[in-house]
């Protein structure tokens, strides 16, 4: 069962603000390159629910409003509207594996999507790099879209308990605790490749940072008050570059 | 004998739709990074007619309207207007070649050109080169401006039954049975090429898709219905960043 | 203490102008590819003073405006607004280490982090890095943010002399007699660094200017009359491309 | 001496047509990459005058307007306006030394000014390519900015009978018959670099265009039919992208 934003007028104020900030996050996404067609999803959910909100099959990042979010259960059983991307299993699996995940972006991002078809380790390049090294794994299993249950569960349980899973000549999974955290990882893992791929072509090779500077990293610079902050900026530049609506009623 | 679209009013309604198709279709080449001043072409007919549209010598992708679309006849001895590209030769033969083909794409886009000037195969870094290894033959006879039919026909010849030739030191050739699948087949090669030759760079090598996930991608990601809908995403994004006219009034 | 431009009217013309040359830098930093959402910071002083402005921690480069500048003492004893940025002590410890520095950038641009993080040396490959090469120490002490006093201090320590310093897996800083001065010299690393990383990865190697050329174009490129003329054209840029305001009342 | 064209209302019709296409000329660059601050130069002149049209040393190239083009002599003993570019001499040294010149680009365009750097010769991989192959000198004798007459003049000479010559770890320049021709050819010089560099850094080297094909595409691409198309498409691509006045009063 699904239903849109102005199919029902139902939804909670706080549901109706997570559709927004899902149409921001996918613009977001857009502006930080993760467009491939309309290819690629984001999705959120209010902690704890067993529905979430997702990004229709047809609507690109890059032109999202919350009238093309649609809601779909976490159940897997569920009859599902057939508008919602074939990969929302993927998002059910990660969901159903992951308490502790309220928001998904999957995007077939170049620099990523490079990274993660090369056998390269994520370094810590830059601060974006220090909060992915040693936390995304590979999903070598099948570089398809996601398409069965049982092909999505394996990427859930290739990701485990970290932020990223990189899908092997496919794309990327992000996580996070929040849409705010998912949509702001999201633009770190894509920048962390970038980063890395540069250095990687450099002759005399490259540093990056240690364990130590690694943990305080995490600490600080990807604590939720940052992670809040940059989420408010990625937001700020849409309504500038991006707006959801030319009168800007969306705030 | 060619005429515009303003010449001649008695086009039919199919026929204006599609001389449309190839003006939203030369702007969404453009976005896509196929500009090389006003050079490369944009072609489609309806199927099985011994006529069809391409767009004319002087006119850039970035710049297409539906007036700037010109008509020719498949035959190579027919009259030529004057404003028709030179290398519309190129089009009669591959037209005349295959009758599966109804567009035809032919640009100077970047990556796709570097790629062509190497002898490396383009392997499936991506769902992108997927649709493409092993189907991308190397026209190496000449490199310059397709101006005479023999060498149309050798380009054709070195075509065969593939999506694209790379023709060496000069461009792509990109065909498709209708004019959605031409564009979206353009996108997908130069993007496959701009990835490939990052992943070339890195040290240590890249993995490619296996066979079974390649035909798996074949089936899905470029069924028709998904080239649809990639098409339909690439003319809203042109009807949002490069409108054919202010007022908006072609759809 | 802090204050506003809009808080405290009593701030002087030269002041006020100050206030406008910030703004206008953050965003002409902007337009040059300083952005990491809203991280980073500029700053500049009026000679001699021992107070400075200095972009807030929340707004970026991008939306920067004379309200989102703040006042901030040199000395680190001093109590601190809470929008001040933590790195606000790297300001005051090169302040205060150097006289002669009147405004200061800190970026994680992207092209000067990662020559960062090798241990390549900056070469004089163009004009801009000319002006560079042998004056950009790299600071490896941490890769962190720098939140105390200590660190800012072995920064400034590290920066000795020199127009900037690398910080190995974080980003740059640099510094100028004038904000005009500091932002171009920003824009002369970034460009510098981005030119070297595409010289070093070909086949063959590259020259760079002699001992002689590099002083000339120091002399000449660099002189105080060059600098101002590229900071006019930075201001006339973001009046065209980033404006302040709609109305453009900040001249 | 010199003299605005506002200054000037004097000026014969052709020569306020030539000064226009100086400014679409200047913006065209910008639009193809070669700002670096308000650096480098275009000029032209009448076939035959002893005087030439420059932009000034204050202007970049993407905010030039035909007021911000100066009349210079081409005699460099002829006393000077201030507001000339240094360089002027440059241009005046060519002028004397290539009666079929009628207008230069003087640039720091990236990727000519990189390949400068490097001893690789230029290479036909692409069209553009094939104008220049065998055809650009570099200028090894001094980086720095050309402020004499007997640097100016070195440069003349090395430049020779060609259409460009590479100024080592300082940039480009690029001279035509008409201020069509010496624009497209900067466009195809940086593009043959950009291309190139790219098809050196990837793995099993790359094919270029034969003499026989070198030929033919001089002959046909780059006939002056040719060139003029292009230029008009560059024209059109101004008064789209960057218009010389909101009203567009400029043809």
């Amino acid at each position: 069962m699904t239903t849109t934003v102005i199919d029902s007028p139902a939804f909670t104020p706080a549901q109706i603000n997570l559709i927004k900030q899902i149409s921001i996050a996918a613009r977001s996404l857009s502006l930080g390159g993760h467009d491939d067609f309309n290819q690629g999803q984001v999705s959120a959910r209010m902690p704890g629910a067993d529905t979430f909100f997702i990004k229709n099959a047809i609507t690109g990042f890059d032109e999202c409003t919350p009238d093309d979010i649609l809601q779909a259960s976490t159940d897997p059983e569920a009859p599902k509207d057939r508008l919602l991307p074939p990969e929302v299993v993927l998002h059910q699996a990660v969901y159903n594996a992951r308490p502790d995940v309220n928001a998904i972006v999957h995007s077939h991002a170049p620099h990523t999507l490079v990274l993660g078809a090369t056998d390269l380790q994520l370094r810590a390049v830059s601060h974006d790099g220090a909060f992915f090294e040693g936390r995304t794994p590979r999903f070598t299993m099948t570089s398809n879209t996601i398409l069965t249950l049982d092909v999505a569960e394996a990427v859930a349980s290739a990701l485990g308990t970290y932020p990223a899973a990189l899908l092997r000549n496919h794309g990327g999974v992000i996580v996070g605790k929040s849409i705010r955290h998912a949509t702001v990882y999201a633009h770190l893992l894509e920048r962390a490749c970038a980063l890395q791929l540069t250095a990687e072509r450099v002759p005399g090779g490259y540093h990056s940072s240690d364990e130590g500077d690694i943990a305080a990293k995490r600490e600080f610079n990807f604590a939720d008050l940052s992670v809040r902050s940059y989420w408010d900026h990625c937001s700020r530049q849409v309504h500038r570059l991006l707006p959801l609506y030319a009168s800007g009623q969306v705030s």
